[in-house]
């Protein structure tokens, strides 16, 4: 086998790796998960200390595979590399010649950590919709104790995006000293309304997919691919701009007249089928059920009377909040109530209102401002790091 | 059966009328309809001159009662009035004590006018999906036919929000000697790509519903209720503002705590389902396939090199355009267009921008800067009109 040509700055063949914790995890529905697997990836060298650990927390869809190119990937031959490549990577935003890097695939994911697709202990077969229904804050219990069995006492900075932001949230409450820095991504403090119902409608499509069987399609050998198509079709207009699809496809049709017909006949059409089509074919329709519940359930300040400021009481960390000024999913004005919450709290934070034309998916884009500041951000931090390590 | 007590300035009891037209009506798609079925309403009556007509044009869900009371229905039970009941009536905006008004179900409708659910007369079943693709120019064209039927050589005003407006856009541009006013209301003058692709995944999902049969489901017994009630709650989300829902719902929650499921859990999303089931009830899934690509196809700028100035150079009349600041769907920049483009042309044209939280729907809504600007523009035209039958 060749070696392969990756890209400049690529962190390269990354191999994926496994933890199976056998310590129970209460979770916050009441249930307890007795034991379960994690899958992560990391990237970058653990310095002696363990001072220079980041940790990425992943998104609606995301999952461990954060840069580089997994066993076989051929960039030549047109691989994609791990979903925050533009960020991560030797000399990038998230420097792994200077951190180490960690990503894992959250509890109730498709892509190796135990998820509604495992093997329910109990039952020998699929947990399917017997799964726990987690939410955030258990994920950060799971994440804590990954980076123990890391050995990683305090992480010099938690970044995420988006459903990622809200763990970085979680981070800096509940587990204050062990997050140096919060780096918080086109995010919200918890969803508005209008969320909440494209959510519903992406599981309603799911669930009442007649390929659903109640959540037990892995038995009937099918998946609910038309159901989990749509979702994806409704979240994808989400996270784009109405400014971004007018760039990218505006009214362009396909053949040069009107055929009148139901066939795609705009180029936005195309592109969104194709989408969903991908997407039913690569994630777990339990999974993506479970993951907008994390979403919808996510409302830290539910705890402290419903003041954010409070919330953010016991927080110790420095924070970086960014948003994008297209995005309406999580529009600049849902980052701004975090801000507003951590100054009212007396907190160091940070804020860039980005302009970007990309909407809500901006955030995993290679946008030259956005870059510069994250990326003076994260080398404050190595410096930092670095100089408190050396004295 | 004792007297209805209709409410203050009701239309109180009408009664729809059907016109069958043998003239065959040439489409924009190619196709030629041989002869079809207009079910309509009136209120008010027509004068001496027929000077005072007043044309309402329904949006994508709309159909020919806009005002007053069916035949047995009791507002005292809950019976609701037509869908622009809070515009037309004796005193109101519309005011049927000046004005005749006709309100009509467009041809593709499923409220009595020819659409995909009438029988198609080659073959003594339904149309289905063999209904030709309807355009916003053929409902002009046969809009016209019933202003002929109706012996009205020219309308007073044609009115209509939404895809209502893009009608009245078009009879500004097709019949200027046949209309003397034009108000067009939370409209555009061409969809967007995100318009476009809503519209697409609302068509994905009664397409691929199982129990649309390719269009033909009248003939196995079913309708694809999943597929339009999914339709319908993109369609709804889009309807109302971020605001709106946050005031409505918020967060609220059907019980006092989290239940960690999939039940309706937030009372958005049992709203939601409602609407969805109703409206999958009494809305026909090829009708709704019909209208979304109506919607998407009107482009009437697309004849005149994409020059919407160009596009009006032969428009006549007067136009008023309104807009409301909330709503996402056609927002006001894109009344905006319109207004610009018509200021280009040298036409005289008004322009209101309404502050008003509910989003697309407002049009609908008694809001009263609405109403009183509405009202200035309709009270100038029953006194211009009554002027000159006078003198």
């Amino acid at each position: 086998m060749r070696a392969m040509n990756y890209p400049p700055k690529s962190v390269g063949l990354v191999t994926p790796q496994h933890v199976h914790v056998t310590e129970p995890l209460a979770l916050a529905c009441g249930r307890t998960l007795a034991n379960y697997d994690v899958v992560y990836e990391t990237y970058g060298t653990l310095n002696a200390n363990a001072s220079n650990a980041v940790l990425i927390c992943h998104a609606l869809s995301g999952h461990h595979h954060a840069a580089g190119f997994h066993e076989g990937e051929d960039p030549d031959q047109g691989a994609k590399p791990g979903w925050w490549d533009s960020a991560i990577g030797p000399g990038k935003v998230i420097d792994t010649n200077r951190f180490y890097v960690v990503a894992l695939n959250n509890l109730g994911g498709c892509h190796g950590s135990t998820g509604p697709a495992s093997i329910n202990p109990d039952t020998g077969e699929p947990w399917g919709p017997d799964f726990p229904i987690v939410a955030v804050r258990d994920w950060v219990k799971m994440q804590a104790r990954l980076s123990d069995y890391l050995g990683i006492e305090q992480w010099a900075a938690v970044v995420g995006g988006s459903l990622g932001g809200m763990q970085v949230l979680r981070w800096s409450i509940d587990q204050p000293q062990r997050i140096a820095n919060a780096v918080i991504i086109a995010s919200a403090p918890k969803l508005t309304a209008q969320n909440i119902a494209f959510n519903e409608v992406a599981r309603q499509a799911i669930r009442r997919d007649p390929d659903f069987h109640a959540g037990r399609y892995y038995q009937h050998g099918v998946v609910p691919e038309v159901g989990l198509s749509l979702a994806r079709m409704v979240g994808h207009i989400t996270y784009l701009s109405d400014d971004a699809m007018r760039q990218k496809f505006g009214r362009d049709l396909r053949k040069a007249t009107y055929q009148y017909g139901f066939d795609a006949e705009f180029q936005v059409e195309s592109y969104l089928r194709y989408q969903g089509e991908v997407f039913s074919k690569r994630f777990d329709a339990n999974t993506y059920l479970l993951m907008t519940r994390v979403l919808d359930y996510f409302d830290p300040a539910r705890d402290y009377g419903h003041d954010l400021a409070k919330t953010f009481a016991k927080a110790q960390c420095r924070f970086m909040v960014m948003s994008f000024t297209t995005d309406w999913r999580f529009a600049p004005a849902r980052s701004r109530e975090i801000v507003d919450a951590l100054v009212k709290a007396g907190k160091d934070v940070s804020y860039a209102e980005i302009d970007a034309p990309q909407g809500h998916d901006s955030f995993l884009l290679d946008n030259q401002r956005y870059m510069d500041l994250f990326g003076a951000f994260m080398t404050r931090i190595a410096n930092e790091r670095e100089a408190a390590d050396a004295s």
